[in-house]
């Protein structure tokens, strides 16, 4: 996979693209990670990307001209149709099923504004998709999308080992995780759970299912509509809830 | 503000730090940003962080003792009681309500783990928050921390110009931006609206707030619940729903 970065910061990248996943993904060449710097498309003597908007306001618009000629630079020559990502606000809000879409592709492009606005003929016809990572305020693009190349590129073959693999299975159960423990059995004063020493398997998966589903249902009961449960444990969840509400 | 972040991947932060509304504030003595390695705190030869599962299971879990050990290292001596906020799928969703919560903190400590699990006694006995960015598989709490870090310092007094605390301002409205333009007014095939040449300043705002709820209503419909809206313009909103619905 191609991944290129249109943003004014490029140096915001270069620790995260170097670093972890995406930088064994890199290495292993899987995938090609790449900043642009649009203002090298600026087509006046001062470089300038941002001017006022018409009709007035506060605030600066980017303009459409750096961010159409960078784009076009990078799909010069080329039969691919990329998918061209803007990071903002007023996006569809990303989630995992977006992640594995986006994964697919062969070519994605996204473009890290840090204004009020874009003019808005880059929405219109120049992106394909506009992403917002949730709902708060950040200075630019550039963390979002940061956010986004780390969890489609995880998806792509060969860049996790196995055991990561298992990770994100596990969160398709469409549960919160049980809570895990490691050495030492005794920490200060707080010692683990006696069934995790029991040896007893059974009682273990039994335990931390009710732990996974005791903690959807504090935390996180709108993700319990979507989960695959029993009858049994649909009944057994309603229970809880109910001895909960009377405590 | 104090902000210390407990990563194995410190060089992760560099370019983020440095750049941008955190590297001025940074500048400007607002904000102090700081990265711990807490492998520096694993109490064994080889300087292991993580092990396996009690109880058996695949992934590795994060051992207590490095997390308290520098977390413990960064209150030694002082008086104040950080908020000790762990990235994790499993937390409270952020939200720009807990970005301005965070935001009358005075120390901020960040954990951010790559593994499966955390040992669950670092959850009970030492973290004040989980929090979560979205609903999305990411590689570690590096990005999540950096997001929130963003969101949170961006409110600081000082920290950014007029211009921008408009920005901010104009999203507590509850509804997406409207389009915005800005020069030149004919870009290759595609010219700008009329109306936003007419120096109509009415006609503009009319214009303005019908794009605004018209965008809100088509991307974002749950957003209009909470939004503060006039009688009159419910009224309209409906009406364009009823049209969009019969074509």
């Amino acid at each position: 996979m191609r991944i290129d970065v249109l943003t004014l910061f490029p140096s915001m990248f270069e620790g995260v693209f170097g670093a972890s996943i995406l930088g064994k993904a890199r290495d292993k060449g899987i995938v090609s990670l790449n900043t642009v710097n649009f203002r090298d498309f600026a087509n006046n003597k001062h470089n300038t990307v941002d001017d006022y908007p018409f009709g007035g306001g506060g605030g600066m618009v980017l303009k459409a001209e750096p961010i159409f000629g960078a784009v076009e630079s990078l799909t010069e020559g080329s039969e691919e149709v990329p998918r061209v990502i803007l990071m903002c606000p007023q996006g569809e809000t990303f989630t995992q099923r977006k992640a594995e879409e986006l994964s697919a592709e062969r070519h994605l492009i996204f473009v890290c504004g840090h204004y009020e606005g874009y003019d808005e003929r880059i929405r219109e016809f120049l992106i394909t998709d506009e992403l917002s990572i949730g709902d708060y305020v950040l200075t630019g693009g550039e963390l979002p999308a940061m956010a986004v190349i780390d969890s489609v590129v995880r998806l792509l073959p060969g860049v996790l080992g196995n055991e990561q693999s298992a990770v994100t299975d596990s969160f398709s159960t469409g549960l919160l995780e049980y809570p895990q423990y490691t050495r030492p059995a005794q920490f200060r004063d707080w010692s683990i759970p006696d069934v995790l020493l029991s040896g007893h398997h059974e009682h273990i998966a039994k335990w931390r299912r009710e732990q996974s589903l005791l903690r959807t249902l504090k935390r996180r009961p709108d993700l319990l509509e979507h989960a695959e449960l029993t009858a049994k444990e649909r009944e057994w969840l309603k229970r809880q809830q109910e001895s909960s509400d009377r405590s």
